[in-house]
């Protein structure tokens, strides 16, 4: 496994993107295409308000994996909350890249982000596919930069696996939690995988990785997580590609939450000696989502106090105060539950660094977890206050 | 029931506060004190770190409710994760008020907020007790300022039942959620009630206060909510007392939620007709904790697709979009889990008032909840991140 410098796209697979309209200018409009069917699976959002192309992409897709040829995506307007006019539109946006990409729209699956609750303009979407093909090219970071919303900047990664190569294609800042983010990740590999083993790959990847991201505790109506095998590399050790799926989600997991609104922060929290797995992933996402410990990051102050608190109030979790240990950057911070007597400035100045490790062991099990996050800031309230929903 | 234009105190009940030189200015101890014993009740945080005057307060109150002739309470410093040196401090505190106020120390509530992981200057406490007695005087204002920190104001309330009065002393502005705030309330009154009736009442009135009440999800290790019943008015109607011990907890939850950090608005979220209890409580928190919600509120947005989102996001609970239904301020915003095609700069207006309803009929059930919360400001990140902990 190795992670590529500039991100490539496997075998048979390019895309391309544009400004259809959607936006005054910015890209607005992203197709994928693989040059021959691949084997498919995705994750999608819980939230019980599933935008329609999340409805409309799990038939697509169907439960244990399916076929697909293209991904179309179209920034600003997610087309959520627009009933049955909103299906309509999503059907007409996956009949739309079919008809240029030459396939059924049965084998597209369609992404939509941005404002909830208006009107897609499926017609500005339709024309704007029309003739895409030919922009069809082999830098995945022009696809990326085709979803971005409040991103800052397109996200692409590649790694090698044997002779496959595995590429990741993400955009995502805001309401961002588990189960998944607003967030789009796309994934496509010329390994051959069938469909039930890459649903089942993809799952627990995601695991890990993507469900333990969280921006602003808010899960979007959206979120989308798809995998496309074209079987052009021909066959891979599943397990190396096992690893490599994960090691990728979970590099791609921390530069989603590196971006996140107004972070300046990578904050990681990293919980070992649960009770089990589940009450590890709690305290984990606790700690990455409270406000007073992202405040705290973001002021650079070991404040002790906030991480007992955010731990603490995991109240259904097996908690002790005696046998719970917490380390900041590698620093012992507190032993039995009581804060110890550290260097303050020393702590301190390592809070500057990008990335934040923030490490408790409860002392009450075996199970381990770690969840990624990033600091509260200004930026944060000023990109989503000043946000016009109309 | 008539709340009081100004705050005073039932028969019998007198407090004090003063500078004891944990802060460089401005008062930090407070004492209040009834002229004979008390019947007590009170609640705690549910944190798995409480502080050692919560752990102490235990003891002393017991379950289903104890006596009490005084409370004393210091603020710069919470004595939270301190051991047993701690313990022993908070022991002190009330060995030092029972001996100024000519009690038992069993017959004192400790309460510390403030610093978490520092050690109480106890030596300060009691020597700042010492005297005291002697300011004791009928304003029950004075005592809430002994026991502010991030509070932009003192909080006081009364009521009066019959021929008794109840009194409430607040104070909490941020580490404020449920289970309960980082908060104190002191309910007094001379009303004669006896302890497990009291408990039972004051249960019920802090379950849908209180714990509906959250400024950012996080919860303190210092929270206590106790009421003093010192029988010197005589009996009272106890259906006309819990009706109004409610009244007064739910006028307290939205001072405090007013005066949240950084926060320009309340915001009341309403559910309706959802399938239970347990669950219109989590979707009501889950809005006024929604950081998207809240800034959405902070710019005067009516974003219904954050709305939608934030009960979305309550994957366990049951809701269905078709039966969805939400208001803003009044106006109707979603039918049907649909985006209304409503006046959007009418209702945007009415974001700009002080107090925000944000109102959602589930159409699943017949249980309602209301939580109460704030929006999310620059100013709460500028109050976290310069705190400065050590």
């Amino acid at each position: 496994m190795r992670f590529h410098g500039h991100p490539v796209f496997p075998r048979g697979f390019r895309c391309a993107s544009r400004n259809c309209g959607l936006k005054p200018s910015g890209k607005d409009l992203a197709l994928f295409v693989s040059d021959v069917e691949a084997n498919a699976a995705a994750v999608f959002t819980q939230n019980h308000f599933p935008g329609a192309p999340i409805i409309l992409g799990r038939q697509t897709i169907g439960s244990g994996g399916g076929r697909l040829r293209a991904i179309v995506a179209n920034s600003k307007v997610s087309n959520v909350a627009t009933g049955q006019a909103g299906m309509e539109s999503a059907r007409r946006m996956a009949a739309a890249a079919a008809a240029e990409v030459g396939t059924t729209p049965d084998r597209v699956l369609v992404s939509s982000t941005g404002v909830i609750g208006v009107r897609l303009p499926i017609e500005l979407i339709e024309h704007g596919l029309r003739g895409m093909t030919r922009d069809l090219q082999s830098d995945p970071l022009v696809g990326a930069e085709g979803i971005m919303t409040t991103d800052t900047h397109p996200k692409a990664l590649s790694v090698t696996v044997g002779d496959a190569t595995v590429t990741w294609v993400a955009k995502g800042s805001g309401m961002i939690e588990p189960n998944m983010a607003t967030m789009l990740a796309y994934i496509f590999t010329d390994a051959e995988i069938d469909a039930p083993t890459l649903d089942r790959l993809l799952r627990e990847a995601v695991h890990v990785s993507f469900n333990m991201l969280s921006v602003d505790s808010d899960t979007s109506t959206s979120d989308t997580c798809a995998i496309l095998a074209n079987g052009l590399a021909g066959a891979v050790d599943i397990t190396a590609f096992g690893d490599a799926l994960t090691a990728g989600c979970l590099r791609v997991t921390e530069i989603l939450a590196r971006d996140g609104e107004g972070a300046q922060h990578l904050i990681r929290a990293i919980v070992r000696r649960a009770a089990n797995d589940d009450e590890a992933r709690r305290v984990a996402k606790s700690l990455v989502n409270s406000p007073l410990v992202k405040t705290m990051v973001q002021g650079a102050d070991p404040n002790v106090g906030r991480l007992l608190m955010a731990v603490g109030k995991c109240v259904d979790c097996t908690v002790r105060a005696e046998s719970t240990d917490a380390w900041i950057n590698g620093h012992p911070v507190v032993a039995g539950g009581q804060r110890l007597d550290f260097d303050d400035a020393v702590v301190r100045a390592t809070l500057a660094a990008e990335e934040v490790d923030l490490e408790v062991s409860l002392g009450v099990g075996d199970a381990a977890a770690t969840a990624y996050g990033c600091d509260l800031t200004k930026g944060y309230i000023e990109e989503n206050a000043a946000y016009y929903s109309s």
